[in-house]
């Protein structure tokens, strides 16, 4: 097979659907009025904006009022926790050892500040217990934050469950729903969360945009001050394109949901096979309850940086741990917190799979991948290298 | 003249150029890799990042480390005030009672928490004195913040005077440059500034991004916690095509400055000729010093917002005061801060020019206005009518 380029860290960002461009397009042309002058330009953003608006409340089961825009993943989670943690001055937080950073810095920052936080365990397949959340529930628990599907491992957590709960002990629930948004249903009523937090660029939007869901009647201290725009919570010129670009990604992402699953489902089933067939490797993540086309790979005997290294020689783009840890000499505190040992967890390999990539692509990376791996093996101080050299026998 | 279109609203937002949007066009397609990725897809849009940094420096003076990128004015303003604040958890702050409301606004959140504000007043022509700024400081106070150039009425500030000062006290200074920034020569070290903000679609550049310039050695608390995107300051993915369109922008309103300067300074003199014509009519702000392109009028007896709408119906943008005020039924602070009475404040038009418009849209605008004036005024019920009638004669 000859060379070819394939994107394969869908969760780290992704590529912008043409349509998505298109539905941009006009906003940075003859469309650029500010959504808040009265004239005809403006009239004609604001349309624009309340138009996406409603699109993304459809998407996500909300009533329009309870969508807000905001500059992305990370900026929906800190108004979330910063402002309810701003609104109420202390209390306690219950959320996981395997969030984000977005949320796991945010809960480190208010830690030192009046509130107490619960970071959570998880099971080896990285999973949160609803039962566990509901014991560290004490009378002044003030939120709970578990996000919806992990960025490293892909396990979907028991969102619905927490949400029941939550709900019976009048306790505020918030999922960071960046990673699972475009691949999930994600409906916030059935989910039971008050809030939610979703990033364009996850979803073959564009960059530099989010939303955030919060249920009518729950009041967030606002990050910023400024304008009136977003009823206060998120002021400043609204990004016309960028939110006409989420809300159109949105609609595509959820109609096309089915058939989407079906084919990263496929995909990931090929490549899964493949990679027990090169010995040594194991998946990390639940097994059944991870997100289509999601992989998270360890090799014994094998650093993850090496074989992204390797990878991206051969034109293949793959991750070691989230972007946002990449370069960090630190093992992924995901992978630890499932009881993994730091040489396994150094040793990750995250493979993420878009709408775009093909069974060819599959087949590419997994004859890229075998050699290396076998190579790398041979020149570590630690693998035993006469079975190395079995094992090589049969190839 | 037949009817057309004329966008007279540059202070609330611009048009992008094409030449910026022909520069992010690369990273809505086949560019689209996470700067923060350690593959080819993630190396290259770290380069535009870093290069689109370089340039902001190289047109602010600074170094390209100073330059920090954000979401907005809006959020870069909280950034500098808020980020200030947490690190020093109480202390005085002087500022001015014409700041933009993503100034003032914040100044009021921090009143209430162990902050002194002193709000300086203005002349008639909305300038801050700099030694009323001097005879504010007192021991307590943490930082200066005083904007470059008013969004309401455009006139320039004496931030050079102002930041000899705070250099000379040893107190750390901020200026919002959101309406200078594109229009007036900003280089940060003959300002004087530790701080300065400015936002991309204010100069022909996308909504959704700014940036912020931070002297090097000043540290702040940031406002967001997550990854270590801009340096911890600023987390979450980079807008990479947002921040490629910033610097594009900046790089092109620099480079013409000075024919820019000249193109407005000349329809804002025709336009100023034409608007004193018509009768009863001042032009606010500073006679001299007053962003080129700009002009604020009041026209005695007549509301703003219902000329604003009358020049809406012949195709004209105009704004009646700022656009983040705009549908707000108080009369503008700044106005009323210069000591205008509410009536006069409450019936002025901003128009405010930019690169495209020619002579044609000058004349244009005075040929709607001047008729739109004088019905205006007939309906008033406290113009004295029996002079109208006389004045209409001549017409």
């Amino acid at each position: 097979m000859g060379r070819r380029l394939v994107y394969m860290d869908h969760s780290a960002t992704t590529p912008l659907r043409e349509e998505v461009i298109k539905a941009m397009e006009p906003f940075f042309r003859e469309r650029y009025g500010n959504p808040s002058s009265l004239h005809s330009w403006g009239r004609e953003t604001r349309q624009a904006v309340e138009s996406a608006r409603r699109k993304v409340g459809l998407a996500l089961g909300s009533e329009p009022e309870e969508i807000y825009f905001t500059g992305g993943g990370t900026e929906s989670n800190n108004i979330v926790l910063q402002g309810i943690a701003r609104r109420r001055g202390k209390g306690h937080i219950i959320t996981s050892s395997i969030e984000h950073h977005a949320v796991l810095d945010v809960c480190r920052d208010l830690a030192t500040g009046g509130f107490q936080v619960t970071y959570l365990p998880v099971d080896r397949y990285g999973m949160v217990d609803p039962r566990e959340v509901e014991e560290a529930i004490t009378p002044g628990t003030v939120l709970i934050s578990i996000m919806m599907a992990n960025n490293e491992v892909g396990t979907i957590q028991p969102i619905k469950e927490i949400g029941n709960l939550a709900r019976l002990k009048n306790i505020l629930f918030h999922t960071d729903a960046v990673q699972a948004v475009g691949k999930l249903p994600v409906k916030v009523n059935d989910l039971g969360v008050d809030f939610l937090s979703l990033s364009a660029h996850k979803f073959n939007g564009p960059k530099g945009v989010g939303a955030l869901y919060v249920r009518k009647g729950v009041s967030l201290a606002p990050l910023c001050n400024g304008g009136g725009q977003e009823r206060k919570l998120r002021p400043g010129t609204e990004n016309v394109p960028g939110i006409v670009g989420l809300a159109e990604a949105l609609e595509l992402a959820m109609g096309e949901l089915s058939p989407r699953t079906a084919h990263l489902v496929a995909l990931q089933k090929r490549m899964e096979e493949g990679l027990l067939k090169i010995g040594g490797a194991t998946v990390n993540g639940h097994p059944q309850l991870r997100l289509p086309g999601h992989i998270n790979v360890s090799f014994n005997y094998v650093e993850g940086e090496s074989l992204l290294l390797g990878l991206d020689l051969q034109g293949v783009a793959a991750s070691s741990g989230s972007a946002c840890t990449s370069g960090s000499i630190d093992p992924s505190h995901v992978l630890l917190a499932m009881g993994l040992e730091p040489e396994v967890a150094r040793g990750s390999l995250r493979l993420t799979m878009g709408w775009e990539n093909t069974a060819e692509d599959v087949d590419y990376v997994l004859g890229v991948l075998s050699p290396l791996v076998k190579r790398l093996r041979k020149i570590s101080a630690h693998y035993p290298q006469s079975r190395s050299w079995e094992g090589l026998k049969g190839v």
